[in-house]
């Protein structure tokens, strides 16, 4: 009876975890304290191991005897950290949760641990933003494209208010939406307006790659500077000569410099650097988070940069997680920008190459966004 | 000589597969005659199952030498189709393919054979709507939630134009943005309304149940007709009494029920039936595709329609594919409708519970929508 019962249960299982019905595997289960339960029903497999960022290494999952793979962390902070199984070598997203970290090359599942109404990224009861989503036939690169635009609770587009805009760059493999998703760009700016930390201010998230062949290509290609530079001079195009202009034309955002901002992270943070310190005509506000793909190659990348320029950069805002491989390069840039006299602030914080630390960088820096000059 | 490259090779191929980095690894790869060929990095599985809607079984994959597995169509029509793989037992998305069909409990990779542009979900260079997302928390429930909104090319909210408004309900399992990204509304609208063939118009996308918790309770509970009523009843009123006031509200939509249409697929199809029939004094234009969780007990669930009701209802429109586990029971909705003397259009189409089904009905209704009676 009791052998015939596991069978059925076993049965059921394997349906289950096939066919996504009959679902009763919850993955993940976070206690009140915070320790989380992830499972895998892969019943044929030899080895299932879980990749989390929330560990410092790749954790064997175990066997239970319905063939449900299982592992159980200590307490997390809250936060909201990413994972994936690998199953007999294969990387898998977890099936059983809807909680998703979508990227162009590499989607990963997401993990909630929730925390205080004060962290920036938690859904409070305040006002919110709407996220709208435009599509366009680029004329600069002849594909397809789409930018966000995040505009703020009580938006009037009635002719009287002009918004400050805040251009927001993702990263490599990440597409136009990974801010608003995964870095909950909407959510932490409602949260800055409703407390009146930030100014309320539209947020457009461009699809940031000159051409989508780059990510195709890989990363490893990516690397070659040519091709990188190639990919921002086309990506800068596609912002300031179609994108922008879109966006004047169709919402109430201000149109001088002093109101425009631009930032980004990883590829994005590259970006921004480079756009927004070769334009200071047209943006007084810059940030970086983690900016990647520097070479030393500083004074070819910002050749007319100089400390006179202190008197047009509202704000340089650089930061960059102490556990990112990119944090020694990034030290360099902000020596460089010391040794030429060009004010910035500068930011090292725990943490690796993840919206863990993103989500925190545009919570700190929005705030300074469009405040009169110190 | 040759062996060292092949642990080389090898090597590369299950840092790819694991990091998602470096990946040459093509998957679907799609030949200009429609054939498509699926791969997977799994070097250490034991078996590699292709479930693709394209084809009538499931399909063992085959394991090339370097731990790549693969599997090669035939030339398939013209269309989006989904597929996963059954790696050991478990179910995964295809890691090489950022196509996702998202979806809550179940999400799928999509592999797109191009066709003519005439095919209503071909991106063409046509002037494109927008999709806007708004999120608010419900009265009605207590909980977060979301609805887009797509406006069509050209959107004036000048006080003049007052566009007529197509609510459009997802299925069981999906999201409120389902119908945009995988059922591609936003493109068939742009497309049709380029071709002059639908009258531009507002989509209203909102999440479609009462409350997650059927969501999360799996589709086996779901079943329980008393909570799938409750769940059809509880979305009502939030649709009703909180999305339909917050766009009439923000958009630029007529508020007469003759400019009022509510369509939607399976349970959502189910939903726009006992919404929309027994809300004649809000909608006159009502859809349904697939619609499901029917029990023959079409009295109750319209207790005054009749067909006196011809004069107020300007279309009902039911489809349902041949080969979807639905069709009998929608037959007999057909039948009944028939009985009653209540008008409307029923049409039967091969297919089986799929978006390859529901893009095509989108296509078909739309047209049909808000042009004066025949």
């Amino acid at each position: 009876m009791k052998s015939l019962r596991r069978v059925v249960l076993l049965l059921m299982t394997t349906l289950g975890a096939v066919s996504g019905f009959a679902r009763s595997l919850v993955s993940p289960e976070v206690t009140a304290d915070g320790r989380v339960t992830f499972r895998l029903a892969a019943p044929d497999a030899q080895s299932v191991v879980l990749r989390c960022e929330a560990l410092a290494v790749e954790t064997a999952m175990v066997r239970g005897e319905s063939g449900v793979w299982s592992f159980t962390t200590e307490a997390l902070e809250p936060d909201i950290y990413t994972y994936s199984f690998v199953v007999d070598g294969a990387r898998m997203t977890d099936p059983a949760n809807p909680l998703l970290k979508y990227n162009l090359l590499n989607s990963d599942s997401e993990v909630h641990v929730p925390g205080p109404a004060s962290l920036p990224w938690e859904l409070n009861d305040v006002p919110r933003g709407v996220v709208h989503r435009h599509f366009f036939r680029s004329k600069v690169v002849g594909d397809e494209r789409d930018f966000l635009v995040y505009t703020p609770p009580g938006y009037k587009a009635d002719g009287r208010t002009r918004y400050p805009v805040l251009y927001l760059l993702h990263g490599y493999s990440d597409d136009a939406t990974a801010w608003s998703t995964v870095g909950r760009a909407n959510v932490i700016l409602d949260n800055l307006i409703a407390r009146g930390e930030a100014q309320p201010m539209v947020v457009v998230m461009p699809l940031g790659y000159g051409s989508l062949d780059i990510v195709r290509a890989g990363w490893n290609r990516e690397r070659d500077p040519a091709r990188e530079d190639g990919n921002v001079d086309t990506f800068a195009r596609t912002l300031l000569e179609e994108v922008m202009p879109q966006v004047e034309a169709e919402y109430a955002v201000a149109r001088d410099r002093e109101h425009r901002a631009i930032a980004g992270l990883s590829m994005g943070g590259r970006e921004s650097l480079i756009v927004g310190l070769n334009h200071l005509e047209t943006f007084a506000w810059v940030g970086a988070f983690s900016p990647g793909g520097f070479r030393d190659d500083f004074p070819t990348k910002f050749p007319g940069l100089e400390a006179a320029d202190n008197k047009r950069l509202c704000l340089l805002w650089i930061g960059c997680g102490t556990e990112d491989g990119l944090i020694n390069m990034n030290r360099r840039v902000h020596a460089w920008l010391d040794e030429k006299g060009v004010r910035h602030t500068w930011v090292e914080t725990p943490g690796a190459h993840t919206f863990r630390v993103w989500r925190r960088y545009l919570a700190q820096l929005a705030p300074q966004l469009f405040q009169p000059r110190r």
